[in-house]
């Protein structure tokens, strides 16, 4: 399946690559340990034009935050239109543990830790769970015949867990390297326990 | 039950003052924010003086993780000879989740993004979660009356799981607040899953 693509402006454009260009550089050094010098000269501009771009550090991670949700939402939206919702879902959750996943994990690392400290960045993470946990909620209220408001507080449980267990398995990959068999089908119980419930959770009538 | 205490050596036990008083200047200022001079002023000490007991930031870590693993150590010998350990264990488990673990997730938080990028801060984190698999096992061992080694095998995706799970929820409450009643049901519901399965995996004979 082709991954939703729209028309960008060209400065968001040139945006998305300067991110892209600097992703790595500020996961290995980290929040503080990156400085805008090293940023700039990442993404090899001067700092004087980086920070044309980007004025902050929280403006960055704001905008790694955007560009990933927007490709998240572009996942969900193949998830929701999809034959098999569930099983869809099911399938690209489990990819998340693959090992392409292990950079994202030094990057969220990154900033859960700078989430804590800096009440900006906070506010871009927490908009990113609430809005995975949207996506999950609409998915599980279409798959249950629910109307949203009522998949929402009936499923928050289940959602807020399986964006914790992904966002946990990420990060300790990064940290440990993949995960042992023994401790992937915990995981994996987990998701199937819950996505099976939701599933035959369908509302009567 | 009082802590198991030891008597500890003097400079041990300055150690332990100093890396008490640092400890919130380490977790608000993050790993690489605070440098060695804000952590020798936290600690109301000269430099020069502080880095005779530390000569680096990784050299703090590791102490914290040694004292932090000597407490978890003397909680677990408290478990193991309790009337009812695995009980005991779920106990001790879910005290995990109250307010006080939102400072030692803003300390995990920082510990392990520094863990990624950092192999010394690395070593100590697995050296950690290491040692609490073995506790956990050695729990298990006696709860199943299977040779400890067995149970190493046996249990070692749910004591993966049951780390993990501990420090994603002390991460999340540092960053999200307490978890919602929902999301908390959820984790006491898998915790609660994996201890009742190796309860009745009982050895034969």
């Amino acid at each position: 399946m082709p991954p939703l693509t729209q028309p960008v402006p060209a400065a968001e454009e040139r945006s998305h690559e300067i991110l892209a260009s600097i992703r790595q550089a500020f996961a290995e050094k980290g929040f503080d340990g990156a400085s805008m010098q090293d940023l700039a000269r990442a993404a090899g501009m001067s700092v004087g034009n980086f920070y044309r771009y980007f004025p902050s550090k929280a403006a960055i991670v704001q905008a790694m935050c955007g560009y990933d949700l927007a490709e998240i939402q572009g996942e969900f939206a193949e998830i929701q239109t999809s034959d098999r919702p569930m099983a869809c879902l099911r399938e690209r959750i489990l990819n998340q543990f693959s090992e392409d996943s292990q950079k994202d994990g030094q990057l969220w690392a990154e900033i859960t830790a700078a989430a804590i400290r800096k009440p900006e960045i906070g506010e871009a993470a927490r908009q990113m769970e609430e809005t995975i946990v949207s996506l999950l909620t609409a998915i599980f209220a279409q798959a249950t015949g629910r109307p949203v408001a009522e998949a929402r507080l009936r499923y928050e449980g289940q959602c807020q867990m399986l964006v914790m267990l992904v966002k946990a398995m990420a990060t300790r990959t990064a940290q440990c390297g993949p995960a042992s068999p023994a401790l992937a089908a915990q995981v994996v119980a987990v998701i199937d326990r819950i996505l099976t419930e939701i599933s035959n959770d369908k509302a009567e009538g």
